[in-house]
Formats: structure tokens, sequence, C-alpha cells
């Protein structure tokens, strides 16, 4: 107990690590906006043009001047003269006068004089060239106006948005086919231990095939990162340091998953600290799975050290990668993680003022979702497999009992 | 309300959609492992190894035998003789006899003869050569038994799974590099209307320019499809008929966003249902935006009409794609969709019956997450780039009071 009191907690070692990182601007790149899915935002985006761009019917009917229909009713309607119709994609040629109309179908353009629709179904054909209207209608009743979604000159996307469908739509509406974007943050992803080999080779005993460098690397790919692999280092001092070194130099981020023995770890830490100011600020995180994590920062670029067992790795890679990565992506508008609730289908101890991250298997049911706890050793990746997502028992919870209402985290 | 209750729910409507298509085996093709994440398997993937594949040590400490170590306390600790060292990646070339001990690592290989790890804590070296045990340990203990993760044959990843990063790292892991994946569902996306020019397209005024198109392709695209656009189509029969048959030819789903005017939708229906049979089964869905939704099935291949007001279709879009596409990606393993809890900020009024999705702002507090709906008319896309998400009031519900406890489906 006394060993995890004096450790931080994930979120304030979060913090304390993206606290010591220097503003950096991140590198752009202007990209066309079809292939920008997913990506960050450099610059406000202002629209070149209101949206719509004429004034437009919401409706299939008449376009109308609204005072000529005031008072009308069922039992008095008033009477128009048709004078055209209004041709999809074209601006109509004629206006209207007092007393007339003109047919419209959704998403015509109002012809000049004209200030509402009324509705085709409130209304009828008397004889050819004239309706009666049997419903008044306001000023600007079934009309889209000009920039009514948007005004010319308006900030539409602020800089730091990611951008997801509704974005890349809304920009091809305003003719904007290409913008400038965060390049994607280099990540360097290196795994150490001596019992390492390429999953390509053939097995020994005493030998494990790298999973971290891959798990690790689809993690990134997915949170917007493009990860760089360098592969598997021998826990030799002087070729860690060095391709380490060069990791950093390459990169934007680096995360270094190492062997899990204390000398191990202590090696790899006191390396780590080697790269530069301020160099390692946290060594041991309050957290379960991922106690040993560390957090670094060298000449201005992170560095996180995680536990060589895969589950380990992977779950405090899913807590700490998306904040850092969103830092040097120049990410801004943040939306919430998505979670979902769910009911805990059995009684799960902890450990109070630690913070556990519980594989969980998600079951649908007719009083909502279950969450079943996987039982887990950090070594075992398959554990994650078999799970949905990870269930977090707060750091001040002794345990949680069966039925309780919890937020899952979806892998 | 007549009109909307003769109306199918979306949920019904989707079950008649998928129901009417045939058991179609996706096209497959082999990938490499490390280009597989969010492809679905096509088989089921077994392990050719067991993980681990030695007995591997947890902890740094001693390997022993168990039963040497019975009784040992503080008091009366167990000696032991310390015979060898195990290396990392070695299989050690020792055995351990009875009342013999070996130094061992976090990872390293137990050799024959030992049964379990005394943690290095426990231990106290008492001369070169000989240690005092301090507590007794049980067979297994500290110890990753062969096959613990997974068993040899034993099926890791059933088919019809999507690959996250622990299925990515699993894999690697068995020394599975490449693997069959459905290959990516072809989704041709038409748009259609004489006043939608392409983004490109300089704009006068009753233009406007094509949105569906692209954030339907960027949709598309996150689900795991692959987009294929085929343009704008002017509303007249022949046209479209044909290319609505080329992209229902060159691609296994098709998509067309088609002019919101009553007759332009009865237009794209009828020609719709002349593609092939069963043709259109469902021509208007409860729910709002998107009521006039068309879902068809036409020789085989699945169809969706969506208004074209970029809002309806977006939405529509988010609630038919996922599962359509999941269906042609031969998707077995449905893992819930992520969804938000929070509260309401304000009353919102629906109509009983009717399935709503309301755009809303996400604001974190210290209650929770609060959803804030965002007025919207259909037509108006940056109605949804203002929103985290789409909350959903259930058809049985004649609107939600503020506080309510609401879901949120993150766009």
């Amino acid at each position: 107990m006394g060993e995890f009191l004096a450790l931080l907690s994930p979120q304030a070692a979060l913090e304390r690590w993206l606290n010591a990182l220097p503003d950096l601007e991140p590198e752009t790149e202007e990209l066309l906006t079809l292939e920008a899915l997913g990506r960050v935002t450099m610059e406000p985006i202002r629209a070149p043009e209101p949206m719509p761009f004429f004034p437009r019917s919401t409706v299939d009917g008449y376009a109308v001047r609204a005072a000529d229909t005031f008072g009308a009713s069922d039992s008095l309607p008033a009477y128009l003269a048709v004078v055209g119709e209004v041709e999809m994609g074209q601006a109509p040629e004629f206006a209207l006068q007092p007393g007339q109309a003109a047919l419209i179908y959704t998403g015509g353009m109002l012809p000049e004089g004209a200030d509402a629709v009324v509705m085709l179904e409130h209304t009828q054909m008397t004889m050819p060239g004239e309706i009666e209207v049997l419903r008044s209608v306001g000023v600007g009743e079934n009309v889209l106006k000009i920039g009514e979604d948007v005004q010319v000159g308006e900030e539409v996307i602020p800089a730091g948005v990611r951008l997801r469908p509704p974005e890349i739509g809304g920009l091809m509406g305003l003719g904007i086919t290409k913008l400038r974007v965060a390049k994607k943050p280099r990540v360097g992803i290196l795994s150490s231990g001596d019992e390492v080999i390429p999953p390509e080779q053939p097995l020994r005993p005493a030998q494990v095939r790298d999973i971290n460098s891959y798990s690790l690397s689809a993690l990134v790919e997915l949170e917007g990162g493009l990860p760089q692999r360098y592969g598997i280092v021998p826990d030799r001092e002087e070729v860690l340091r060095e391709v380490l070194r060069r990791a950093l130099d390459e990169n934007d981020l680096v995360i270094i998953s190492a062997g899990s023995s204390i000398s191990t770890r202590d090696l790899t830490a006191r390396i780590i600290d080697e790269m530069g100011l301020p160099g390692v600020l946290v060594h041991g995180i309050n957290i379960r799975p991922g106690k040993p994590t560390i957090l670094a920062v060298c000449n201005g670029k992170p560095l996180l050290g995680l536990s060589g067992n895969p589950v380990s790795a992977l779950v405090v890679a899913q807590f700490f990668l998306p904040p850092v990565l969103g830092r040097l992506l120049g990410l801004r508008v943040k939306r919430p993680r998505a979670r979902l609730p769910a009911r805990l289908t059995l009684n799960l101890p902890s450990q109070a003022g630690r913070e556990d991250y519980v594989p969980v298997r998600l079951i649908e049911s007719a009083e909502g979702l279950l969450a079943e706890p996987i039982f887990y050793k950090s070594n075992l990746i398959f554990s994650l497999v078999r799970a949905d997502g990870l269930l977090r028992i707060p750091a001040d919870a002794t345990g949680l009992a069966s039925g309780a209402e919890v937020e899952v985290w979806l892998l």
C-alpha cells in the first residue's frame, strides 16, 4: 500500500507530462478535402460564400408574396394568378407581382418578389393559371434564407478540429476542395529485451515474439499518428542508447516497451533520462495494469516507457497516447471519448488508491448491456483479444459490486 | 399522424432489408497482418504454437522446486543452493535437483525440475551460492504455464471479427504475419438533382454544390467500405436508369441521394424498383430526419435511397450503413456501438410513434456530460458540423424533459 500511495494517479501523471511539453506548432501540409478525413485543421476555415447561396424552398408548392395570403382559409381562399414554374438549378427569369404565384419544388430558388412558399396540399387549382390558397403563410415560411446555414466570412470550422464526415461534406459544399492540416506525428516504436524475436523467426524455447511493436503501431495508426518501428533492441546499454537517440531525432514521440525485470526497467529509465532535459518526469503510476510506466520529455519531445507485458503496454497506451497525439496534432476541439454504460455481472475487488482497468466482455440483455470481467494476467495478450472493452475501477473504490453501473471504454 | 403510423420503424425497416439479402460469402484477399487493422477475418485462426511457448517466470526471483519451500518462513527459512542464473532468451542448460535454486528474471524460462518462482524480496543471500527462502510457494506460483494464454490448435480469433490493436499484436505474437480478410465492399455513390453541381465549379444562383457524395464517401470509408463516386446525375429518367444500372453492376452496395421534391423522389423509387427483384422493400421510414428513405434489394444487391438533404442523408446513413456493410463484410462478432450517457439541458418535443435524431453538443460538467440540442433543419449540413453527436428520442416518447438521461451516438 505504502508504495502505491507514493505514486501519481494516471490523470496527474498525464498532466505533469503534457505540462512539460513545449508549445510547438505542428508541421502542416495541404491536402485534398477528400483525403482529409480524420486529419486536424491547422487554420480557421471561413465560408467564402453564404450557404444557402439563394432563397430556397423547403417544400413543393407555390412561391407567393406572404401578404397576398393573409387571412386565407378553406372557407375564404385567396386567389392568385400562376405566372410561371421555377426550374431546378435555374434562377427564375420572372418576378412576382402582387396577386401572383409560381410553382416551385423543394430546393428551388424563389423568384424576385416572392417571400414565402405555400405547400402544394394547401392549394387547389381552380382553372389553368389560377390557384386557391387555403392557408395563410408568414414571411419566410417554408424558405431557407440566404446564409441561414452559414454567413459569408463566418468561421465554419476552427483550427484544431478533427475532420469527420459532416466536415468533409460541409467543406465540399462550400467549394473548399483542399485545406491545410497537421502532418501526422511520427511515432518511433522500440521493443527491448534479449528474449524478444521478430514474428517471422522460428521460435525457440525461452524466446517470445514481439507483440508490442505491432499492437502499439496499430493503436498509433488509429489515433492519427504515423508509426515508425525500430525493431527489437537487445538489453545492452550502448545499443539501447544509440537506437533511442536515433528514434528521438527522427520522430515527434517515442514509445519504448521494455522488459519487465527490475534491472531492465531501471536501465531503460536511466537511459531515457540521459536523452535530454527535463528527462524522466514520472516513473511508476498508480494504475493496474501498468504500474512501471515511464513518462519523460527530452529536449521538447515526449517519450513513453511501457512495460514489456503486452496487456499493460496496450492498456496504458490507450490512456496516454490519445492525449499526447492530440497535443502533437494541435487538436483543440476535444470530443468526449466514447464509453458505454453497462452493469457489472459479478463482484470485482480492487485496491483502494489505485485505478484499475479490467478487460470485459459486453453482453446485450433485456436490461441493457452487461459487463462480464475477463480474468487476465498482464502478459496474456489474448485476454484483450477476448474483450470488447476496458472497465475502469476508480481509485477511490475498493472494488465494485455485482450489478454496479460502470463505464466501459471500447478497445 | 396517420401517415406516420403506416411507416416502419428504422429497426423494422433494417430487418426487412437485411432479411432480403442473400447469404453471400464476401470476396477475400490475403493481407499482411500489419496492414489488416480494421479488416474482417474470413476464416477461424488457430494457434500454430502454444503461448507462452515455455514455462515463464512472472517475477524477478529464484526458480525452485515448490516442495523445497514448504513451511518456509522468516523464523524458519528454507536453505537452497544456487546452481545458476537463467539468461533471458536462453533455455537453461542445467536442471534443478532437490535443494537447488536458480536466479531468474521476469520473462525468463524455468529450468527443468523447477515448478515455481520465489520473489527476490522473499529471499536473502546468506553466503555466495546459498539463499534463505522466507516464504513458501505453491506449485506453479509466479509462473506462466505453457499454453496459459492460448493452447496449440486453439481457435484464437473466429471468422467474422474486425481486427483491433490487440488482435494485430496477438497474431504477430503467434507468428501469423499474414491472413485472409474480406475485401472491402465497393459502395457506389450517386447524387441526383438538376440543381446540384460539383464542388469545383463556380456557384450560380439556384445551384447547390454536391455535399452528400463526399460526406457519404467519408462515412463509407470509416465503416470499412470502398467508396466509388458516380458524380451527379441529372433528373432525367433514362440517364438515372443507366448510371444506376452501371453502379449496381460495379458495386456491392449502391447509395443514391436524390432531390427532395415529391416527383423526384417518386422517379427515383420507380427506377430503383426496375433494377431487379425484389426491388423496393421500404419507401418511407418513421424517423426524423429521413422519412423519405428507400431500402431496396435488386438482384441480390442492397440499395439505399437517401433524401437529398445533407443532414437527413448523413443521419440515416449512420443508422443503416454500418449494419449493411457489416453484412457485406461477413462481420459476425458485432461489438456494441459506442454511445455516451448524458443529461439533456432542455425540453425536447417529439412526435409519438416516430424515432427522432437530434444533433447535440456535449458539455463536460461536474455532474457528468450534458447534451445540448442544436436546432437544425435537415438541409443545413453545418448543424451537424456544430454537433458532437446525435441524441435518439425513442418512438414511444412524446419528447424528453430537461434533465432526462439520454444516450448520444458520436458522429
